[in-house]
C-alpha cells in the first residue's frame, strides 16, 4: 500500500510544488513526500493477546501485546493501569552482523531510549484508568532494518495493543475502551536539503536534520523529537517536517484502520 | 510439507504395526511416528549471507548465516574455520511471556545450552581446514515456540550454513566445499508410554523421557541427548526412539534438499 | 542574574501579555517568561581542563571537561575528533535519596538517554575537523537537583568544553578554533494550561507537555524534545513554547559570555 | 579402589576380547576397560549436612549437600520438593590456570550446562513427594581435574545428597526415605578407534566421540548425552560405548555403597 | 583553618623536636606535625536530612545524610538501628580521569573497601539502640581528591550524621541521642624517612608506610590500619604516627566542634 | 602442632600472667596466648607451580601459585614483577551456605578487601625486581571456615610463592631469590575482657576489638587492621594484641619452615 494519496490530500501547496520540481534525487526513487510502501498483517504470533507484523518497505517489525493482571508496584491502589514497551534486533536485521544484546549482557543506551519512546508514545493515546490496575507489554523486535525502525514500531505496537484491549473487552474484563486515539509515528528529515518523508537507511544516514513525529489520530502532536546531528536547522525547516509528517501519520492511521478491519 | 512417508520408507516394522494400533493418542492427532509439517523458505533475510524461516508445526525459527573475515583467536595460524551460533527466543514466542534476555543482562543456562549444542553439531559437518580461516555465525531466533526450537535451529541452521558456503564458492573465497554432508536435527520422546515422533510442546512437557537426534544425511550419529526427569528408561526404548529419530532425520534432510532446490 | 529582561527584547505581544495577566500562578512565584536565576563559575576543579558549576536555581551541576590524545577507535585515520558527555547524579541530589548507579551495577536508561542528548549537542557546535583526532569527555554530575538537569549540563558542559578549547589553543596542539557557535539549552512546557520558561521540579512534575530546546547563539535549532505524557498538545502550542525557549537561551548564552568574560 | 573387575562380571564376551588386545595404547597404560582407581571419602566438611570427597583418579571433586527448608517458588504448595546443584572448578584445578567465574562476573555456559545436568540426574533419583517441600542444594567443587569431572560430580553428590537424606530421616523431619536407587555416572568415548571406559584427559582431548552417561543402581538409564565434534559414528559404536558404561556404572554403585558402608 | 595549634597543645616533646629540624621537606612546605587547612561547611545540599562540604587542603569531600524508615532485614524486630556509608569519586576528581564506576558496572574494591570502613568508624560512634529499627545512609563524594579522601568522608560524614540526628532528636522519632561521641580521622605515614601528618597526594604515593587512624572524641582508637607496600615499619615507628593521629583528631574534633557551633 | 610454647619464649610478663589466670574461659579451652594447632601440607594441587593446604584448627585453606608470563600491563619496561591474589570460599564452607559468587555475578566487598590485603602483603616480602616482570597468582580457597582466613591465606600462600620461586629459581629463570623474608599473619582480639590469640569463630563473633597482624619472619609489621565495631579500644590494649600477635607469627613462621623442610 502506499499511503502517498493521504499525504496529498492534506494539500499543503508550497511542499508538494517543491516535491514535484526535486523528485528524482531520493535513493528510492520515492517522491519527496512519499512514503515506502506500508503492511500490516495481524494476528501473527498465536501466543500474543495482540500481534502485527508491521513493514514499512524493507524495514520489518514483529509487535505482540502482553497482557498481564499486576500493573508495577509504583501503581498499587492506584486503580490506574500501564503500558510499557521492549525493543529489540536481531543480530542480522542489519547490513553488519550487531552483538546480540543477551550475549553483550546489556541493552544499549539506544534501545532503552527507543522502548522508552514507544511506551510514553502508546501511553498517551490510552485511558489508564479504563484500563485498570494491569498492564499491557508491547514487544517491538526488529526482524529486518533500513531506518525507520522506532517508528514502525510505535504505529505496529498501537494495532497489538488495539487487539490487547479488544480481547479485554470482548472477555468483560474492562467495560469502557480505554483506547482514546490511534497512534502512529513517521521520521522526516533534511535529506541534500530538501525535506522529505519517511526516511530509509541511506536517507536516514546522510541527513543532517532529521525528526521523529508522532500523533494522534486527530492529527494533535504527542512528541517531536528533532535532532541535528553536525548541522542546525530553522523554525521554517521544522514546519516543513511537520507538515509531511502530519500527512504521513494521516496516511499511517488509515492504514491501522485497513488491517483492523474498521472504517 | 508431511515428512511421514519419508518414515515409512526406512521400513521398520516393528514400530509402524505398534503406530498404527495406538495412533488415536497424540494431542495434535497424530500418528506416533508421524512429523508436523515443515517447511523451510530460504533468503527471506535480506541482508544475511544465508537465511531460512523453518517451520515445524507452530515452532518457527528465523535462521541467519554472518560470514566473518576472522576466526577465533584460538585458531590463529591454524589454517582452520569456525562456525558457531547464537540462540534467541521473542519474549512472546511462547504461552506465557518469557522476560527478554538482553534487559535480564544475560543469557540463561538453558540458552547457552542450546546454542552450543546448535554449534557442535553444524561443525560436525564442516571441513574447517576447506573453510580457511574464517567464521560462520548462525543466529536462530524463535519467533514462535511450539516444542522442538533447538532441533528446528539446527535443521535451519543447516540450510543458512549451506547458503552462505554457497556465497563464498561462488565469490571464489573458498575453492572447495567445506559442506561434508547434511545436518539435521529431531526430537523423540516417551509419551504416555509410546514411543513418539517430533514431539511438540504439550508432548514435551508430559513426556517423562525424551532425547534431541543430530544425524548426518547419511544417517551417521552426530550427537544423542537423551534425558528422564522424574523417570528412567531402558536400552530398549532407547533404541525404538533411535528408530524414529533416523526416519524423522531422513524426511528433514529431503525437505532440506527441497527448499534449496537440490537433487 | 534574571533573563527576563533577554526575553522582553523579542517583542512577542501574544505571550506576554498572556504572561502579565497569568504571573502569579507558578509555585515559585515567577512570571510565565522568567527563568531561575544562573550563575555559572568557572575552574571550580582544579583538576579538569576546564569546569564549571552552573546554577539554574536550585538545579547545581558541576561540569567538567577532560581532554584525551585519542578519538575513538571509529574515528581512527578519518582525522575527526569527538566530544562525548557522561551525565551522573550524586544519591541525594534528589528529594528521595536514589539509589547510586554504581552500586545498582548499570545506568538507568534515563542517564544513557541524558548523556548522549549532552553529548549530541556539544557535537553540533563543534567544528570536528579543526579539532582533530582526539576527544573531550564532558562529565555532568548533579549536585543538587530542582528540575532541567539535563540543560543545565549542556549549558554548562559548554562553557566547561570552551575553557578545555581554550587550552588547547594556547598551547598550539590545535591552531584553529573548533568552537562554531554556543550551545545552551532550557525546558519550556505547558503548566496549569499556560507556557512556561524553565520548568522547575514542581512544574515538571505537573505539566502534560514539556520540552527540551537547544540552540545556538545564533538562535539556529540543534535539537527539539517535545513530549505530552497524558495528554498532547497542537502546533500552536509548540509554537508558543519555541517562542519562550528562544529568549530563555538567549539569556543564557549572555550568562556564558559574562561568565567567561567575553564582550 | 579397581572397579575393574566389577566390569569384567558383566562378562560382554566381543568388548572383552578386543580389550584384550588393545590394552596397551592408553595413555596412563590402562586397558580399554578398566576404571581409575576410585575413592570415596564421607563427611569432610564438618558444616554440611553431607559431604563427599570423591576422587576417579587424578580427578578431584568435593560434594557437599545443604538442606534448605524452603523449595523453589514454582513448588508453592505442591508438596514437592527439588534437587539442585552448583559447580564450580579452583582456577588451577586444571594444566593452566582458568579465570575465576567470580571475578569475571558470571558462570560460563559449560558450567551452567553442568550443573543443570547434575541437578536433573540427582532429581531422577529421588521421590520429590517423600521430600516434602524442602530443597537440598548440591555444590560441587573441582579441586583438581583430570577428565570427567561431571561424572564424578554424578556420582560423588549422591553420596552426599544420601548423607543429607539420611540425617533428615534420623531427625524424624521426613518418615519415608526419598531416595528411589543409587545413581552414578561415567564417560566412555571412542580413543584412538578403539572404546574405552572412562577417559582421563589426555584421552578426552583426542577422542573424536565422546559421551556421558547416568544410570541407577539398577542400571536403568536416566541420561544419555553422546557427542562428536569433527566425527560422526554409528549405532554399533553406541552400543558399544554403554557396554562399557553399564559396567562402569555397577563399579560405582559398589564403591558407594563401600563409602557409606552398607550392603 | 589551621588545625596545628590543636597538636601543639598536646605537648609530645621527641616529636616536635624532630618536627623543627626537618620541617623544610614536605612537598607543600608544612611541618611533621601540620595538617593541611580545614573547613566544614554544613547544610549545603537542600534535600538531604545532613550535610557537609569538607575541604581538607585541595581533598574536597561532599557528604550527605539520609534517613531511611527501615533498618537492614537483618535487623528485623532486634530493636536496632544501622549507619551505613556509600563512597564516591566524580571522574575527574583527580589528576587523570578515572572512569566512572556507574558506567564500568560495578563499584571498585577500592571503592568498597573504603565504604565499608566509613561505615564501620561511625557505628562505633552510634548507640545503635537509642537510634531503634531505622538506617541512616551517609553518601561521600569525592568533588576533588588530594590524598586522604577516607579520613574526610569520616570526618564529614560524622558532621552530617550529626545533623540527621538533632532532626530525629527535634522531631520526637527519637528522644534520647544515640552518638555516643565524635569521631574522626586523619593519615599519617613515614615520608622520606620522617613521620608526618594528614599525607597530601605526592607524600601518599612516596610514603612506604602509612596508616589511617579513625579516633573518638575522647581520643580512644575505633580502628588502626597501618600498611607498608615494599617495605616494612617497626613498633617505634608505629608508636610515633599513633601520636601524630592522636594530636592530628583532636583538631578535627575542634573543627567538627565549630562547624557545628557547639562548645 | 601447638605454638604456644614459641609465645612463652618471649617473656612478656604481664600478659602471661593474666593469660595464666585465665585460661579456662576460651570456647575452645585454649589458653589466652595458645594458637588453634598449624598443620601445613604442600605439593598437594598436581597442576600448580606450588601450593599449600593450610589447617588453623578448623580453618582450611587451600593456596596456589601459578606462574605467568608477563607481569600486568602497568608495569611494562620497568623490569618489575607482581605478586597478586584472589580469594574465595565454598558455599559451603560455612555454618549455613553463602550463595556462590559466581552465581551472583561479582565478588563481594569483602572478598575483595581480603584478596587485595593478600596480595599487598606477600608482595612485601618479595623483591619485584629480582622476579622480573612475571607476575604470581596466589589463590586462596576456604575449604572450611572456622575464623581467620585472611590470616591462614596469607601464611599458606607465602608457602605456595616460596615453593614457585623455587621453581624458577631451579630451572634458572631468575637467578637470584625475590623471597626477602618469610611473611605470616595472625588474628588477635579481646574478648570477654581479655586479650586472645587466634580467634576461631565463636570468638571472633563475639569479640568487640580484634586485629590482623602481618609481619615478617624478623617480626618487622608489613600491616595492622585493628578494628572495633560497637566498641572502643585503647593503645595499651593495642599493645597488648601486638604482644600475642608477634609471639604467634613467630610461631607461625617456624611451622612455614618445618612444612617446606628448612631449618
Amino acid at each position: 500500500m502506499n499511503v502517498n494519496e493521504g499525504c496529498i490530500r492534506t494539500g499543503r501547496r508550497t511542499i508538494w510544488d517543491k516535491a514535484k520540481k526535486d523528485d528524482v534525487m531520493r535513493p528510492s526513487g520515492r517522491k519527496l513526500n512519499e512514503m515506502r510502501p506500508v503492511s500490516m498483517e495481524i494476528g501473527v504470533m498465536k501466543h500474543a493477546e495482540g500481534s502485527c507484523l508491521i513493514k514499512m518497505g524493507e524495514t520489518h517489525v514483529l509487535c505482540s501485546a502482553t497482557i498481564e493482571d499486576k500493573a508495577p508496584p509504583f501503581l498499587k491502589n492506584t486503580g490506574l493501569g500501564w503500558v510499557t514497551a521492549e525493543y529489540g534486533m536481531l543480530p542480522r536485521a542489519t547490513n553488519s552482523r550487531v552483538r546480540r544484546e543477551a550475549a553483550a549482557g546489556k541493552q544499549s543506551g539506544r534501545t532503552q531510549e527507543i522502548q522508552r519512546l514507544i511506551g510514553r508514545a502508546l501511553r498517551a493515546g490510552v485511558d489508564r484508568s479504563a484500563l485498570g490496575e494491569r498492564q499491557i507489554v508491547i514487544d517491538c523486535d526488529v526482524i529486518q532494518a533500513d531506518g525507520g525502525t522506532r517508528c514502525a514500531s510505535i504505529t505496529g505496537g498501537w494495532v497489538a495493543l488495539r487487539l490487547a484491549m479488544n480481547k479485554l473487552l470482548k472477555s468483560g474484563v474492562i467495560v469502557s475502551d480505554p483506547m482514546i486515539d490511534h497512534v502512529a509515528a513517521v521520521s522526516c528529515g533534511i535529506y541534500a536539503g530538501q525535506p522529505v518523508l519517511d526516511l530509509d537507511y541511506p536517507e536516514d544516514s546522510a541527513a543532517g536534520t532529521d525528526g521523529n513525529f508522532i500523533l494522534t489520530g486527530r492529527g494533535r502532536l504527542i512528541e517531536v523529537q528533532m535532532s541535528a546531528e553536525g548541522a542546525t536547522f530553522s523554525r521554517a525547516e521544522m514546519g516543513e517536517l511537520l507538515d509531511l509528517a502530519e500527512a504521513g501519520v494521516a496516511g499511517l492511521v488509515a492504514a491501522q484502520k485497513a488491517a483492523l478491519g474498521i472504517a
